[in-house]
Parts: structure tokens; C-alpha cells; sequence
């Protein structure tokens, strides 16, 4: 899965049988026409044969959740008929948890994006430190790895994913009132379910390092800023994306939408 | 990472710097020599460069954790001599959770065998389904990748990798004492997070079923065994090795090591 090509693998079957594609440019309203992607005609087509009056699923991030009538299926172009929705957007816009994360070699980033998505983060947002070894970040990747979690695991919109920001500038533009978590190897740090439960409801931030740990320096300032608390995930030493699987899910057992 | 060959990638360096080794078939004690395997002689040698006098981390599975120097270190063939012991082994035995998955591929496999070892897991067990899609288990692959795992997050055993059982014969001898919670995508179920906060500290499995969820017939089953607690993860659908993270991470915190 995590080798793929994000592009061939971006729309798996949903479990309910029916394709789900999120369609980010299109309008969703009753009777409203949509014009599919290049690489979702062929997908429909070709992939899952798919013939016009065949059911998808469409989400757009802002109309809801929508079931439609494929109404044309050509080889790099396709159409559907919106009928009627099934869900819909919830107001308020994404408040599930922000996660900023150190960038990581291809195989563990992206079960980072897959599965951060799948436990309903808000936004991806590479940060660059000290001891960062990959160095470049692919967004459009990262990009496609959610929007494939997102239409399998039936999200409603797709986490941003920002451009990388040096750890350094982070406190410039922080949001005062969004915690940020740090996911400590060392130092000072209490229970990661301790601290969650204690700042339920509110706006958070996850912060994981990269592998080989935040440098002492840098754990030293992030410490000091007003809006951070160091947390720790049990006894053993975390891969980083697994450390960032472990703290999305308790926060969202313990502080976020499983409650 | 999770696409490599597992004996390439048996011994990546832990943090700490020394390269940490599983001698299964060794015993440790003070000023005793030990006999490291070909593959983990090769290792020291040509990918970690190390040579006669370095360091290196052991630890069995039965006598804790030992410092020890190289001793020799040829193309094959490697010893080393125990210096001090670092951590007792704990009493008690393994008292992680155990961890039932149904056969997926291999890249979803490695990643379950892998977080599941860091997060402390016992026991996997493959279990086949009625949905089951990934036939075979490579349960040689698996060890080898619990191995790795455990070399790097620090555990000081392994978990044991256990043949495949059909669904069907789970309740033949299943321990009366161990709960096993099941990891249910439809009909009732209550929050992970409850059910295992009043289970705290008891013998536990966890059970994941395939891609595409465990059939009706096989969950109703399930359900009316005694041992079973049919739980549920958050709002969203998990891939079968997301849940299987999610639910370890929510044990170990709630009721596990964690706390």
C-alpha cells in the first residue's frame, strides 16, 4: 500500500461496495452535475467497471456527503448526477487535532499521512529540526495519501497539509489558545492520556521529532513556550510515525470525537 | 522500511548508539561469551563497522539486559563477552496483550508486526476468516520483523508469533481468564477506552478482523462467547493494522504498561 503510487491507489473501494471520491472543485447540491477527475474516470472505468447509472459516493469538504449517478464514464473524462445526501458537513469546520511532525523517510511518512487521516488530524504540517534527516518533504504526496485515507475511512474532508516550517519560527504565528503537545523521548514529561484529559475539547497540536529524538536544545525551548506541554507514551522508544499513531489515538479516545 | 527484507534490516542501531542484539539462543551472565549469529556478525561488521572492544546491547528474552564488548568480529562469525547488566529481566513473564489479527498483505502485515512489538504486545496470533483475503502467513517473516522491533524500541523480549487458528476453533482452548476484546465495525459495541479501564491490569487479547470486517454469522458468534467484549474505535473506518495500533495504544495507556 504505502509503496503505491499515491495516484493509482488514490480512490480504494469504500466498504460500502459503492466508489468514494472526493471531489475538491466541484459543488455538491441536489440534481447538481459533477465532473469527475482525469484519474477518477479511468479509475471508475477501467479499475472498477463502472458503467453510467453505477452509484458513487462524492464529498467536497464543505457540502456534505452526497450519493450520485454516474451519468458519463469516458476513458480520461467522467460526469455523475448528485441525488441525495447522505451526511451532512458538520459546522464548525475541522477541529480535530493539528499534527506537525518531523519529515521521515517514504515508507514510515507515509503511514504517518494514511493513518494521521484515518484518526481524523486537521492538518499535516511538516517542521524541520536539528536532527532532520530527510530532508525534503513531497506535499502533493502527502497530499494524496490523505485524500485516499479520507475517502476509505469515510471522513468528511481531508486534512490540510502545509508547506514546512522550521522549528525554530514555530512560536511566531502560534494560535495562543491551540495546545501543543510534545511528544517527549527524554526529560520531563507526563502521561500523554493525563495531560489530554485535561484539555479536552479544546484546540491541540501533536508534535512529534524525528527519529533520534528532538535535540536537548530544542526540547529546552519548546518547554519554555506558554502553550506547551511535554507528554510521553509508556516505557518502550516509539518509532516516530508509530508515536504519532499512539498520540492521535489517545487524544481522540481521551479529549477528542471517540468520547 | 516496511518493504525491505527483514534479515537486512534485523539489527537497526537503537538510539543509544551501541547496536542492540536479540541472542535468543544464549544465556547471559557476567564475563560470559556469546556467540552472536552470522547474520548479526555481518552486521557489525560491514554495515556498522565495529570492531573488536566496541560495544553492544544483548538481551534473551530470560536474563535482562547486558552491555558487552565484541570480542571478534569476522565476516560470519562474531562473539562478545558480558560486561554489566543494565535491566533485570521483569518477573512475571510476558503480560502484554495479545494481539489476533486475520491475515492481511504484506505491507499492512509488517506495519501491524512491527507497532504491535513496540507497543508491547505478547502474543500475535494469526486468525482466519470467513473474509479472509491474504492466504498465507509468513510467520518466519513476522518473527523476523518482531525482532527488529523489539531490538529498537528496547523490549526486553519478544513477542511469540503463533501459528494460524481458524475463527471457528478460538473458543477450543481459550484461557477463561483473558478478556478478549474484539475490534467490531457495526452492531453494538462500547468505546474502547470503557471497556478496557475496567479490565485494567488482567490478561487481554485484542482482535482485529480482515479488510472488509469480520462476517455477520462470525460476530454474532463471537459476541455470545464469555470471554468477549465487542468494543469500538472513534467514528471513523480503520483500516484492520490502524485499528490494531489504535486499540494496543488504548490498552497499554488505559489499562496497561502506559499508566
Amino acid at each position: 500500500m504505502t509503496t503505491n503510487d499515491p495516484v493509482t491507489t488514490a480512490a480504494a473501494p469504500p466498504p460500502a461496495g459503492a466508489p468514494r471520491l472526493y471531489v475538491d472543485d466541484a459543488d455538491l447540491s441536489e440534481d447538481g452535475r459533477v465532473t469527475l477527475s482525469a484519474p477518477q474516470a479511468h479509475y471508475l472505468r477501467s479499475v472498477m467497471r463502472r458503467t453510467p447509472g453505477d452509484a458513487v459516493i462524492l464529498f467536497n469538504g464543505r457540502d456534505g456527503e452526497w450519493r450520485a449517478a454516474l451519468d458519463s464514464v469516458a476513458k480520461a473524462h467522467a460526469t455523475a448526477v448528485c441525488r441525495d445526501r447522505l451526511r451532512p458537513q458538520p459546522t464548525g469546520g475541522q477541529n480535530g487535532p493539528w499534527l506537525l511532525f518531523a519529515p521521515l523517510k517514504r515508507g514510515p511518512v507515509d503511514i504517518l499521512a494514511e493513518k494521521a487521516t484515518e484518526l481524523g488530524v486537521s492538518r499535516l504540517q511538516p517542521v524541520t529540526t536539528r536532527l532532520t534527516t530527510a530532508a525534503r518533504v513531497n506535499a502533493a504526496r502527502l497530499r494524496a495519501l490523505a485524500i485516499e485515507a479520507a475517502e476509505q475511512c469515510r471522513r468528511l474532508d481531508v486534512p490540510a497539509v502545509t508547506d514546512p516550517l522550521p522549528l525554530a519560527r514555530l512560536a511566531e504565528d502560534w494560535p495562543a489558545d491551540r495546545t501543543l503537545f510534545v511528544l517527549a523521548e527524554h526529560g520531563e514529561a507526563i502521561p500523554a492520556a493525563t495531560a489530554f484529559a485535561s484539555h479536552a475539547g479544546g484546540p491541540a497540536a501533536l508534535l512529534v521529532g524525528p527519529e533520534g529524538g528532538l535535540a536537548g536544545p530544542e526540547l529546552d525551548v519548546l518547554r519554555h513556550l506558554p502553550f506547551v506541554t511535554c507528554v510521553r507514551l509508556g516505557p518502550r522508544v516509539l518509532r516516530a510515525e508509530t508515536a504519532a499513531i499512539a498520540g492521535l489515538t489517545l487524544w481522540q479516545a481521551v479529549a477528542g470525537d471517540w468520547r
